[in-house]
């Protein structure tokens, strides 16, 4: 982060026609997008993509999700006919959306202008029995991740925001939090897409034992990722990292986004600079995550979707922020008296 | 609230693709507004349009607030030269900013299109010694709000949202949340746009003064406003009124909505169901009237500025909860499996 940049825009702050600190933490976000953007005022964050990273667990087989592992491929042809919730989302707030296949068990069986073909291994393997990934395997989909951000900057994208999709994803995300921020399986793991009391129990105790087989080292960040990791996960942590690197904001969505910004910020901890965090999932690891990144939500209003919904939704006052650094008149230009 | 609507918009919420419950208020919302509606699914809640009601404030004499009572004007130049934050973020959002003068103390300089000239008084009296304003005064600027909400649905709104602007205008919106939720005054004056320990003090001694003096019943709104409300209150109770009898959504700004709000709600309680918070206000009052009102804001990131600047904010978030039961797929229709 820029330091003269970011002091430039806490005095421009100053001199603009509101009191002083009146627009609370987005003051604080739109001097810190000028300190990624180096300069002040930080470009408008816009157009804004929202990349749906997709990918199958092995661990499903450990009954921690009542959907059918055929669902993340279902959602991929919604997604790309424009039927899901962030489709919606996006069209009301005018953010645009890519799915990319870096994991899903079964080979897409259409083809679309908005679907990038990126698919390292059609499924993870079971984390509670072997390691998810082999060290290449989880690098491939971090690779994927930093190019399609590339991609998308390259092609005039302002702000990125994360997505996700793939059955079974919350217990790689739970496991991923307990090992990078120390947390217990319990404290961490939660009910996804609505499970019950006996799978809830289930799936802690999945987490609790790849947690034990695996002892993951949150110092070497891939070993993680390729231990308790999904391709998704893996491949969004190299989505933030792309976009840090760009100098471009990542808006982190949900749990499967906050445990990837881990990997990030441990891979890279000055990428933590390029996140906002959109929104506190009910999920309970997406709060323990948040503290550990020191990240505030935009938006708390008990999703639990993913899909990059709430990163979206969170779109709008991300780019407020920044306009407010752009277009409000000053005291001085406006004629407005000080107190 | 329409009930069959309300049924009708919860079934829709279970057929589409997406865990039940995955989108937490937002479903809450969407179901209120098919009830508001009559009809699911209700009508997206689009255009916009913030009214920004200014009004000055004789309790200034107190010395409640640092800032110069010609603020209040100035900034209403401000707005329709497009240099607030309101104009910003509705920029951002695509949202549209009318200005209402209903109790400026210095006649407006400028005309525009978007200026309603509908002063009722020059300011109020001050409410510490005497009523701010008659209840003629107060019923013509509460029939003021009725007429601006009707007039831009007329034209074709879909969504009203409120904002304020009123150097001053934090201590009658406390004494009004004091008297019609039997707070302390303490407890719901705050430091507005960012007064001294010294200036809140006499800001809480002034609303003590004036309840004790005023003793104002709940029972008589109309009373309650006369006594210490503002004229830019009393119009955004009207404006409240006029977009639920239209059966249009108001987004409430901040604590001079959410106290108008009470008022509103006092003179008839069916209009909390056309009610949305837009966003929680760092003045402690605001929260005492949402708890009193029953609603859960949209967001919360500590802004205090007023404006209408929080309503803007939250309402692409109010329209995509609309737009999921317009939009979004069903199992059926996208061939998802069902868990």
């Amino acid at each position: 982060l820029d330091a003269a940049a970011m002091a430039a825009a806490h005095a421009r702050h100053a001199t603009l026609t509101k009191p002083p600190g009146s627009l609370g933490s987005l003051e604080d976000l739109g001097v810190r997008l000028a300190g990624l953007a180096g300069v002040n005022p930080p470009p408008l964050p816009e157009p804004a993509v929202v990349a749906v990273f997709a990918g199958d667990h092995g661990v499903l087989d450990q009954r921690v999700s009542p959907w059918p592992q055929e669902v993340t491929g279902q959602m991929v042809a919604n997604f790309l006919a424009g039927g899901a919730v962030v489709n919606a989302f996006a069209r009301q707030t005018g953010a645009s959306v890519v799915v990319v296949d870096v994991g899903v068990a079964a080979p897409p069986v259409t083809s679309a202008e908005n679907l990038i073909e990126a698919n390292v291994r059609r499924g993870t393997r079971d984390l509670s029995v072997e390691p998810a990934l082999t060290r290449e395997e989880a690098t491939a989909a971090v690779e994927v991740g930093i190019r399609v951000a590339a991609d998308l900057v390259d092609r005039g994208a302002g702000c990125l925001a994360t997505g996700d999709m793939g059955i079974g994803n919350t217990t790689p995300a739970a496991a991923l939090i307990a090992a990078f921020t120390g947390a217990a399986a319990a404290d961490v793991t939660g009910r996804g897409t609505g499970i019950d009391d006996e799978t809830h129990g289930r799936k802690v105790g999945v987490v609790q034992r790849a947690l034990a087989l695996h002892r993951p080292d949150p110092g070497d960040p891939i070993g993680v990722l390729a231990a308790v990791g999904g391709l998704e996960h893996a491949a969004i942590a190299g989505f933030v990292l792309g976009g840090a690197a760009r100098r471009v904001p990542v808006i982190l969505d949900g749990v499967i986004a906050d445990s990837a910004a881990l990997a990030a910020a441990a891979l890279a901890p000055d990428a933590v600079g390029a996140m906002v965090a959109g929104h506190r999932s009910a999920e309970p690891g997406a709060s323990v995550a948040l503290r550990h990144l020191g990240l505030e939500p935009l938006v708390d209003l008990g999703l639990r979707l993913g899909e990059g919904t709430g990163a979206v939704l969170a779109w709008p006052i991300v780019a407020s922020a920044v306009r407010v650094l752009h277009d409000v008149a000053t005291f001085d230009s406006a004629g407005v008296a000080e107190k």
